[in-house]
């Protein structure tokens, strides 16, 4: 309870209520709906016409999916999401021998969310024997045998799948990953000649649209941030025109802080500077780089990830500079993709 | 075919052999045990008392589960690998409802691999029947159907699952990935004063034991690399000592194109440089970035990703030293996890 009271208290959540959970996956959802019909003695909750039942463990529900097990439940009393088999169902003899095998076609993957008119499930729960209670595992079927009522079926999204093994949770972290990856936000400096800068800024975006196919906003300085943040979007790429200058990663980064954006996942910052590697001295490269490790540490407090890019101007050589951008595009796109929180701070070069 | 016929020269397999896929799953199969039954003109395959059937959808079989189906295919004539299932399996009406669900505890999903005696599996291809050859998928069922074989169920591992949809192809990256990240192998410099070094080496072999539970073999220069190889190691770390010195890099290096490891993963290379910071010019730092660059590059051709690693030496600062051993320590291990193609040839510095 601790635990889920922090997690509801960190995200802010205002309409959650906690109820203690049962030894059985029935009992659990039971206690759940004893609350909403008002038989426990410090609820306040109304009840209401229509329950959704949910696993945790499928985080990937869509709104598009829970509005129609929802309007199915209502016109039908119960309503729940299925998907096709990926493996033929068998029955095993009690001596470990194959007895029975079901034609695949015919039959479907119950998966969740459920949705019930409240009073079916209620009813259906309430009537619900302790064998049901202990061994069984599906509320569409407790409906069905205690309420007669046949729930409507509704094809689910291969998202809804549960995340039980290891494997399960490599895809779920790569799939918020990739989620997280589609926009990137390029924030472009404004001050210098518009030319030179202008070209590079366009160059940089048509490279990483073609890297990855993501989406990519120019947004120039003295921009309105607010309403990427409002986007969700969880990638930034800084341009600082200016040898060992961070003045805009600088203002984008206290801009992020005070727009105080979702902290669910870190959002990634790539601070990229074009120089002139003909023109700088070592120990400048040295204290840009630890100014960068400095401001990466800083900021990975507020679940920011900061990368330093330096991409090689070679203002004589514009096939090189194309190649060094195309380059860094990648880098981009890549640092993105992975997330890496033990690359922060690093200066790479393309 | 021919896409195959690449595959197999490409890893150059020895002992298989392609035989034309039908249009349904059991068609392919009958096509494949046509052939082991000598009916094919072309054919030189000897009849096998047993025979395996798997999907190349499952990549993960274990030999342990190879055997145990064969065994038990030899002894009840049919075998097949088994799993709990993961939700519960309904039965829709025509028209979209509930019509039951069924005892997740009675059920077993079917996994592939299965065994069958070849008389068994080859007669009951042989008198299915149409509607089974189009709309079946279960071999077992077959065997029950047509030869009265009961198979024996065999318990599988999590790991035996149907790479299906997206996810899956990330869940199935990660894993390889994390399998071939557990052996790191740390190809350690003996010529200098060994005092340091050997602590130094230690003490970087113990941080990255610390950070990923992985196990670390610390190899002297002069040893036999090719028994690590053997080994399946797909990681090395490679201390050089004297700075802007890729000795023992470019030796390892070599090594590794002459014992041609298998090519199936990329192979993963650090060249780890311990550097006094004070004491070296730019110029020759960018010199030693450009060699990087150079290097990871043309080794990246042989399936080989190079990564630089600066680690600052501060002989008079050991509290700061062994803080910089362990950060480099931390990148090591996550470059080796993520092995991301676009970050080779850079060099990161802790």
């Amino acid at each position: 309870m601790d635990t889920m009271k922090s997690i509801i208290q960190r995200y802010q959540h205002q309409r959650v209520t906690l109820v203690e959970a049962g030894a059985t996956r029935h009992q659990s959802i039971f206690n759940g709906l004893k609350v909403l019909a008002g038989d426990h003695p410090h609820s306040q909750l109304p009840t209401p016409q229509v329950v959704i039942i949910h696993d945790a463990v499928r985080p990937f529900v869509e709104e598009d999916v829970l509005v129609r097990v929802v309007t199915a439940a209502k016109d039908h009393g119960a309503a729940g999401a299925i998907r096709p088999l990926v493996s033929t169902v068998i029955t095993p003899s009690a001596d470990g021998y194959l007895d029975q095998s079901l034609d695949r076609a015919k039959h479907r993957a119950s998966e969740m969310p459920q949705a019930f008119l409240f009073d079916v499930i209620y009813r259906a729960y309430c009537q619900c024997s302790d064998y049901d209670m202990e061994f069984g595992t599906e509320c569409l079927h407790l409906a069905l045998k205690y309420c007669h009522t046949k729930a409507k079926l509704v094809e689910g999204s291969p998202d809804l799948w549960k995340v039980t093994y290891r494997r399960d949770l490599y895809a779920a972290e790569s799939i918020i990953k990739d989620r997280i990856s589609q926009q990137i936000c390029v924030i472009t400096d404004t001050k210098e000649d518009a030319g030179c800068i202008g070209f590079l800024q366009e160059l940089l975006k048509k490279e990483i649209e073609h890297v990855k196919g993501t989406s990519v906003t120019l947004c120039p300085n003295g921009r309105d941030l607010q309403k990427v943040f409002q986007g969700d979007c969880y990638n930034f790429v800084c341009i600082n025109m200016r040898s060992s200058d961070f003045q805009e990663t600088s203002k984008l980064l206290d801009e992020l802080e005070n727009a105080a954006p979702s902290s669910l996942y870190p959002v990634a910052v790539v601070s990229v500077h074009f120089l002139d590697f003909q023109n700088v001295s070592f120990s400048e490269r040295m204290k840009e780089l630890k100014e960068m490790k400095d401001l990466a540490k800083e900021v990975k407090k507020q679940n920011v990830f900061l990368y330093g890019l330096l991409i090689s101007f070679t203002q004589d050589n514009p096939q090189q500079l194309q190649e060094n951008v195309r380059q860094g595009a990648s880098i981009i796109t890549s640092l993105i993709k992975d997330r890496n929180a033990e690359l922060t701070g690093q200066l790479l070069v393309a």
